[in-house]
């Protein structure tokens, strides 16, 4: 089984479908992953590739089908959610703080609940500390982690790998250097980790 | 069965995964699909929404994703296919045409065949007459009919229709008012008009 990157941005709107059910469909699927928090948002506006701003009808679209397919995975949610998030920067640098120390998965999934089932916006408060309070981790600590410079340009650079390895959006799923892009691309990822191929 | 409408537009790089296996979905699951070819850039440009234009990153993820979705679906392909189509807007008037005379579904069959599977832009020559022909049709005839302003002027009301049910990509499947993007969005479609919910 090939090991199978999680590269996700918090303040993606579908990763809310990946980041709730990843642990089980792992579990389940006896899965090799790795979560790897980066900022999608620079790697957008490098690439002119915003995908909702100024567009209303894509972005009614897209509330609606994380609706159904959230639904479909039992999970609940309330739609829309707060978007844009103002605190991408900041609820990342302390996904990566908490992957580093052991607790980020924990975290991340705090953060989407409040986020897509209280509508509190991920990366400001009260959801920042809330979320690290959840992960089991001092608020105060993290965040002068996660707002230390070190922990900036370690954000940065995770983000830059994910460029050279061809992410571009939030989901992604890296196999064995194969790019699989969105939630409703974790199926053929896992083939891809268990065959290398998707027609096996 | 809740009938499913599955609009498209000739030019649609997805599109040619749905257009080659709808059929034997169809019947295999016993769906009623109408077919409805529209124009797609039209509601693209006027909503500001051009999805792989200046965005060279996103467009090679685009053809590697079909490559290794058309080899699940058991179907040949040559990537990239030529793109973006000159003769968008003629190819979709054929198969408007097509529609209303009973040999459209072949005629889009053929068209994106030529397209994906030889390297023939779809809505230019040779493949324009060729994907006619083999719709047992009188080329010279069919494209007389096409270029008629009468013609023009049913594409861009079915353009409008589309675009009122909240069409604004394609492939699309509409089933009693939901609305479905993308050629992943085809298995959601059905149990959408088996179930009206998609966590039955």
């Amino acid at each position: 089984m090939t090991p199978i990157e999680f590269w996700y941005s918090i303040g993606s709107t579908y990763s809310y479908l990946t980041v709730m059910r990843l642990g089980a469909v792992a579990r389940a699927e006896g899965l090799d992953v790795t979560w790897r928090p980066f900022n999608v948002r620079a790697i957008m506006v490098a690439q002119n590739n915003i995908p909702f701003r100024d567009k209303p009808v894509k972005a009614a679209y897209m509330w609606r089908d994380i609706e159904r397919r959230a639904a479909k995975y039992g999970l609940p949610v309330q739609v829309p959610a707060p978007y844009p998030l103002a605190g991408l920067e900041i609820a990342n640098r302390v996904a990566l703080v908490g992957m580093e120390e052991g607790w980020g998965v924990s975290y991340t999934v705090e953060t989407y609940r409040r986020w897509f089932q209280h509508g509190q916006p991920a990366g400001s408060e009260p959801n920042l500390s809330e979320s690290v309070a959840a992960a089991g981790q001092d608020p105060e600590r993290v965040l002068e982690a996660a707002m230390a410079d070190r922990t900036g340009a370690a954000l940065a650079k995770e983000t830059a790998t994910g460029e050279g390895l061809g992410v571009f959006g939030s989901p992604t799923f890296v196999v064995g250097g194969e790019v699989f892009w969105g939630d409703d691309r974790l199926d053929d990822a896992i083939a891809w980790a268990r065959a290398g191929r998707l027609d096996a």
